[in-house]
């Protein structure tokens, strides 16, 4: 690290002759920054900025004329919208003047302008204000009786913290826990490359152990304890357990046996352990049975959970949650754990408000005092990010006035998104030496990819993952931009890719063509 | 600090006996965070909650019926309304729809319209998507162009990054450059306690210099010189100063030769220079000459500094900025600068929101890359605080449909607001030991007091800061809630609290009759 920290200074003296007093260098910052990579923002999403500017302006300087972001899971920029109601009781809590207005009620149905009435009953300084550090009352209120309904066991608002998206909630628990290089933290591989991330600025350890990807990317317990055997063997001691359910970027969804045994687990090797569950909304894209639109989600807490997982999850796949799981299992024994949750995903998609929260069970309580106090130092998350919350976990019910439109705009994302996935996991499988798990997660496909030697040979000797070699030439000739595998951690000698099918349907038949175009070209290239 | 946690724990243990099992306990989770301190939400605020519960059962028990809460700058959760433009800027890009629909325009102003689909056709997927990492570019556009307007020399929106306040800005850039133990800051005593805070959790030591409170809170280079000598005594390595310009908690400006002082040292010690502004709109209820309401206010950038300067700002002390100081300095030396600034503050007073930016000058170009990247690990801050930020810069100016009221709104608030910054320091220095500057910030005053020594042998004994005592005194008998000036650091022997003047009027006399009352009372008690 420091030769190429000190290549990269000499080289920038060299450039930036007037540079050469800074106080800051590469060699002098903090190292964990340099050490952390991020791959869904990485050189690949960089150079696709650079290849836009240029379409941008001379759009026939390259063999095609827009670029396919398929690296990020972010909904509302290719084209999905938002759903009216939560807008609505947005802008009517950001002009809370407008409750009072004549006009408001003819472009506000009732159940939007109720709602915001609601919040400012309890909540009567509005969003400008700071809120409470762990977020606004009423909505922490609101997501212990979501959690309530859900899993049919008790939750405590106290026990919630709302958060500027599920990430935020991972950087507090992990910089709470984590002492330094003593320790690491397992996580799943394929993972989230947040957690790698965040793990790489903490100094501590990733303990990475392997889903399996010839059983739908099953959580093999073995792999687990390999993986705390080999930490201990090198001194390193593992604080908690990250498990992604549903998976992300797989899509898997635990059975309950698997997850009694996860923690079962934790508590024999005092792990904590973090559910990383904000795909929960995301698994409604696999209704089996007959669904009809929203009535029966997770999302809807007014349905007892049974209805809604025989009617929305796969066959054998109800999504369960760890709160429940811990809450309910024979002789469970004591367990800490958070359990997160985000708006950015599924249907609702709102990425940019940055809404989330985190549940925590069974932490001493002064534990969870410091906690907040961790928390409080950042005064409080984003306020409307906490109302965003509270819409996700309370959409408008049966009966009320938004409920019909709204459930017709939830039905209409969720419906095309199940058939976008599907095409995109046929082109992908029709592709030679590719093979997609049929994506389970609503947003991704993690397809692998068998590369020729020539290709991996090419990779090599540019310094390069072979799939991020493949990656970047994807971009080059067709625009089409996704993640490579090596991004998320994957099994030695495989390599995949991350790709997203939320542009518009119009245009995922364009990206399969360009794909299958330029894969016949490339196996030909390093044949 | 282990003594501490060891006892902690065994008293929890006694108390929680189904806790015993816990992975996590004071003696094992991140020390830094047992260690850091953040007194603006500390345990008299924790105090100030319970006892509001206690009034809001039992009205009758105790000898004053509210709790008025002076802790915390948070205006609009004591009665300070959101300016009108900006909210309806802000409903109309969280319902695009409102911009089509014949009813809006009765609702909404020409120029708040026009705003919305100025921001919507550079950013199409609107709020809801996550944007670039450093912010939506219109807005860091516009956030130069106000930059380069107030300083007169350019700036260039990739050296700005928008973030969810500005404490998130000062937690990146101090995440990018310490190493740990080996590092410290300097930082003002008395500070803002973010800074404490932030370094107590980076593992990096506060490098205190004392502001001369004599001499108006002063920065006296003497004192910047001693920290740092005493510093290296300790094998400690400066890496940045601290200018909190004007002063929070103490509303000083600095004068240019001051500023050039500082900025000679940061070059010849290798200091990033870390200027935090947010306090730039406050200084505004300092006015002298002719101002009339907001039309040569510095956040209207249509008009030259000159004007404002010699208009708004108090006799010889107008604000410069760092930024200027430092490009347009004889022989300026080559020094890296962050300035901070945030909507939370001043007339604006968005704090839920969450809104801020920072901008870079003269960092190396793989350092600032790096810092890039730990921002895009976060993804991005949250949209709404970003537009918020495009509003501050970029207020409607003169002509424009919306800039009577606005300009009328916010003169009403930052008159209001010189009226009860008057009222308080007259009452506070109408108590016996009590001494306090003008208040020339916005929204705080920060008294001295002179404590009996049996007071101070009291608050020892109960092991509290001498200042911690008398501030939960206070809270006890009077429902005050003000912070200690121990939370801020002070020069030792001395003792202070900060109270904010946001109360609204017909309270603020309520809060200085309860103060005198008490401090006779805490007097005679302790004679």
């Amino acid at each position: 690290m420091m030769q190429r920290g000190g290549l990269a200074v000499a080289k920038a003296a060299m450039r930036q002759p007037l540079r050469r007093m800074a106080s800051l260098s590469l060699n002098n910052i903090n190292q964990q920054v340099l050490t952390a990579e991020y791959a869904v923002r990485g050189p690949i999403v960089l150079r696709s900025a650079q290849i836009k500017a240029q379409l941008a302006s001379d759009p026939s300087s390259l063999p095609f004329d827009n670029v396919l972001a398929c690296n990020i899971g972010n909904p509302q920029a290719v084209g999905q919208q938002p759903i009216s109601f939560n807008r609505q009781v947005h802008a009517l809590m950001t002009c809370p003047d407008l409750l009072a207005s004549p006009e408001a009620a003819k472009i506000f149905p009732a159940d939007a302008i109720a709602r915001a009435k609601e919040y400012l009953t309890s909540v009567p300084e509005g969003v400008g204000a700071y809120s409470e550090s762990q977020g606004f009352a009423i909505v922490r209120q609101q997501v212990a009786d979501f959690i309530a309904e859900r899993d049919g066991v008790p939750a405590n608002p106290k026990d919630i913290f709302l958060t500027d998206g599920a990430s935020k909630g991972v950087e507090f628990i992990l910089k709470l826990m984590l002492r330094g290089s003593s320790d690491g933290v397992l996580v799943p591989i394929p993972q989230y490359p947040l957690y790698s991330a965040a793990l790489a600025l903490a100094d501590s350890h990733m303990l990475g152990y392997e889903l399996d990807e010839a059983d739908a990317w099953a959580l093999p317990m073995e792999q687990v304890e390999k993986a705390v055997a080999g930490a201990k063997a090198k001194g390193v001691q593992p604080r908690a357990l990250v498990v992604i359910n549903p998976g992300n970027p797989t899509g898997n969804s635990l059975l309950r046996p698997n997850m009694e045994e996860i923690v079962r687990f934790c508590a024999k090797e005092k792990l904590v352990l973090i559910a990383d569950e904000v795909w929960t909304a995301a698994r409604e894209i696999q209704p089996t049975g007959d669904c009809r639109h929203g009535h029966h989600s997770p999302l809807t807490a007014s349905f007892p959970p049974q209805v809604y997982q025989e009617n929305i999850w796969d066959e054998g796949r109800p999504f369960i949650s760890f709160k429940e799981v811990v809450s309910t299992m024979k002789d469970a024994p004591p367990v800490e754990l958070v359990s997160l949750h985000s708006v950015s995903k599924g249907f609702l998609g709102e990425c940019g408000i940055r809404g989330g929260y985190f549940e925590l069970a069974g932490f001493d309580p002064e534990v969870q005092a410091q906690l907040l106090k961790l928390v409080s130092i950042g005064l409080c998350s984003n306020t409307m990010g906490q109302i965003a919350v509270g819409l996700m976990v309370r959409p408008p019910k049966p009966g009320e006035p938004s409920e019909p439109l709204y459930a017709q705009e939830r039905g209409a994302i969720l419906s095309s998104m199940k058939r976008r996935a599907a095409a995109v996991a046929a082109s992908l499988n029709a592709l030679e030496g590719v093979s997609c798990n049929a994506p389970q997660g609503a947003m991704y496909a993690f397809p692998s990819i068998t590369l020729p030697p020539k290709a991996v040979a090419a990779a090599e000797a540019e310094g390069m993952a072979p799939d991020a070699y493949y990656a970047m030439h994807l971009l080059e000739n067709t625009g089409i931009v996704v993640v490579p595998g090596s991004g998320f951690g994957q099994k030695a000698g495989t390599w995949h890719f991350r790709t997203t099918f939320l542009p518009p349907e119009d245009q995922i038949d364009l990206v399969g063509e360009r794909m299958a175009k330029f894969h016949g070209e490339f196996l030909a290239k390093h044949a």
